[in-house]
């Protein structure tokens, strides 16, 4: 008898997520015999605990389809720790019970390093109570740094929109710099990892271009060396273009965002590292700048997607249900790179404890010695994550995003539960 | 004999902007009978006082070409007001000066109503020292604020860029909103003139979706209203998306991005418009916030660019010419509307006295009446301004963008210039 599955989105969404959402429903379809419904956690897990449960089997061939080129959660997804038992909750014993009333027999959990950790520890607990689960982890984070996969889906999406971005706004600055701006800032995501930090490097084309300045948060922020290095571009090359992490900090690892700018409030006015940056360069070098936060916008970019990234995206989906058939439990698949010069990758697996709550954060040989810039080995890794175009289709100039019917279950369990 | 041609860019620059410059040079190669070169001010109008000119012509027909799906400033541009003689400079002379060393026939000057302004009064000095110049203006701006004209090469891409993005966006924080985000605030340009503003709001696409409210630099700020829409829209819908113009201002005329920010030396901070709404927000509403300021990534975004701004930008150059050759001086090509559904456009002529100086705001029955949205007479005027795509080619994953040799061409006026 096939038992039913369910599949939830987990913390920050991607322009790519849904690629996998549609790995997973599309695979799961052709494995009728093993698996019979797909239901969806309305806003992640949280739709679990509350049993509010999608249908997946409502929405058509099309609209699964079209999810690959529509951004953001489909489902909704949330960011939301499971509390176990030692913390006065019950919620993984409430999971197993909702998932006994569906008759839930494959749990795929799609986000980053925190829903890897719940993912086994529902393994684990439904092992623990005798419930039979197979229990796999999709893997998704713009940050890319979830350990042993070589990249994580979403990342490579991002990584083209901001050196996409940072190239056309080198344009922009570099044909105004010698009565305008001479100091351009781009501030994008990434608080512990400079991956996306790293891929505005890509936008440098030529040697004169920029960015010439890349502010990672693996590297405390030394003000004197910074302006020095800015200078230097604007007298060579009359513009400077920055890209700055988000989660720059200084050497006590205080987060710059936090010190520079006060609110109208007085509050400390955080995801503005980019202004306090541009203040800093005009404060003493007396350069005219602008600044950009792309914040959202980066990693919902559905229009410029990578096409590498959206591959992959689907192909984790597909093959976490693979794996789960064939009865891997406790398992992730990753992306293996075979090489980089023609580009070549395939599946592989990682077991969840190796993965959980480990953060991969950038080598220090993928960052220049003098901390402001990418490598050669870097560029060779993060170029083919970016390669290829997949836009989506657009109606009356604009993307047309699908918006999926999103049917509930009718609910099985008596209890309520508040999260 | 043939007469030489000038051509510069002015002003902020467009992700379209070197469209028009290739529909310039392609049409005065067609017509080698009455132009000789074409040369092009480095950095714009200070190119000629400097008697720094780039000698179009040692570029290739395919680099001319690559400049339709380039964007920034080819040549450079210039944010410069030329001074004449009652401000004790001789700036035009000096231009004229310039234009007979070089047997300059054809002025063709690409930017807005500065630039407007400026073609008018070379003509006109032109006239008064009985040096034969035709003048044409070549319209381009992002902010769609020149009068006469339809609507304002430069605009319909900025406008296609952000409500894309602020579409993409939207499905982001709808998806996240139940644990997370709340409140997205997306900063765009034109601090007279709410036309950008207006655009966000094209990303609605159902009665439910977002922007659910835009904040035009049209319409004083009015807190108390303000707030009470978004807590309507969160309350309704789960979230709240915001387009906001940097040029947002109070009932005084004070603007709010001066008001709310102060940066880590104590200056107010410019171009914060978003994190200012974002902390009121905050501190009234209690909702969780994120805010994104584009800047130049909006007027640079050529790898989304509207087909028919670029084909109109293109036409406007190449119409220029055909009008410069006819002997037509002190004008401006226009597009004019000939219907919107389907849209039908076809190039009409403005004289420059009719548009120098002339700012084009949003009409009031563009706006709803409670100051937060845009009308459907409002969305049809916009609609077809964003519609057709034209991405440039790609190369590793990124735009690949042209870069011209930009030549100089040798100097003959003995004087030195400063400006």
């Amino acid at each position: 008898m096939p038992r039913n599955a369910f599949y939830a989105q987990s913390g920050g969404v991607t322009a790519v997520i849904n690629a996998s959402a549609a790995g997973v429903i599309e695979t799961a379809r052709r494995h009728r015999a093993k698996i019979g419904k797909v239901l969806a956690g309305r806003d992640g897990i949280l739709g679990a605990l509350t049993e509010d449960l999608i249908d997946t089997g409502r929405e058509s061939p099309a609209a699964i389809r079209a999810l690959k080129h529509t951004p953001g959660g489909a489902f909704g997804s949330c960011r939301y720790k499971l509390k176990g038992v030692e913390k006065g909750g019950h919620e993984y014993e409430r999971l197993i019970e909702v998932f006994r009333a569906h008759d839930i027999g494959y749990f795929f959990y799609n986000g980053g390093n925190d829903s890897a950790d719940t993912c086994l520890k529902v393994s684990r607990i439904a092992a623990e109570m005798g419930y039979p689960l197979v229990a796999v982890h999709v893997p998704k984070t713009i940050d890319n740094d979830l350990p042993i996969t070589d990249c994580c889906p979403g990342f490579g999406s991002v990584a083209k929109y901001v050196a996409t971005s940072m190239r056309e706004a080198g344009c922009d600055v570099a044909s105004m710099a010698r009565t305008s701006t001479k100091v351009f800032v781009l501030e994008v995501m990434g608080r512990h990892a400079g991956w996306i930090t790293a891929a505005t490097g890509l936008a440098r084309g030529r040697p004169d271009e920029g960015p010439h300045v890349l502010l990672f948060p693996e590297i405390a922020f030394d003000e004197a060396a910074f302006l020095a290095k800015v200078d230097e571009a604007v007298r060579r090359h009359g513009y400077c273009t920055i890209g700055v992490s988000e989660g720059l900090h200084d050497k006590d690892g205080r987060f710059l965002s936090e010190t520079g700018l006060k609110d109208a409030f007085g509050h400390s006015q955080l995801g503005g590292v980019a202004p306090f940056v541009a203040s800093l360069v005009q404060a003493k070098l007396k350069y005219k700048y602008h600044w950009a936060v792309a914040d959202y916008l980066q990693r919902s970019a559905r229009h410029i997607a990578s096409k590498t990234d959206l591959e992959q995206s689907y192909a984790v989906g597909k093959a976490a249900v693979e794996l789960a058939v064939a009865g891997r439990s406790g398992v992730m698949p990753t992306i293996v790179r075979v090489s980089s010069r023609p580009y070549r990758w395939k599946i592989g697996v990682a077991r969840l404890e190796d993965v959980a709550n480990v953060e991969k954060k950038m080598p220090r040989d993928f960052i220049t010695p003098d901390g402001f810039g990418i490598t050669a080995k870097c560029r060779r890794y993060l170029e083919p994550l970016i390669a290829g175009e997949a836009y989506p289709p657009f109606e009356n100039g604009l993307p047309d995003y699908v918006r999926l019917k999103n049917v509930s279950v009718r609910r099985k369990t008596k209890t309520a539960f508040k999260p």
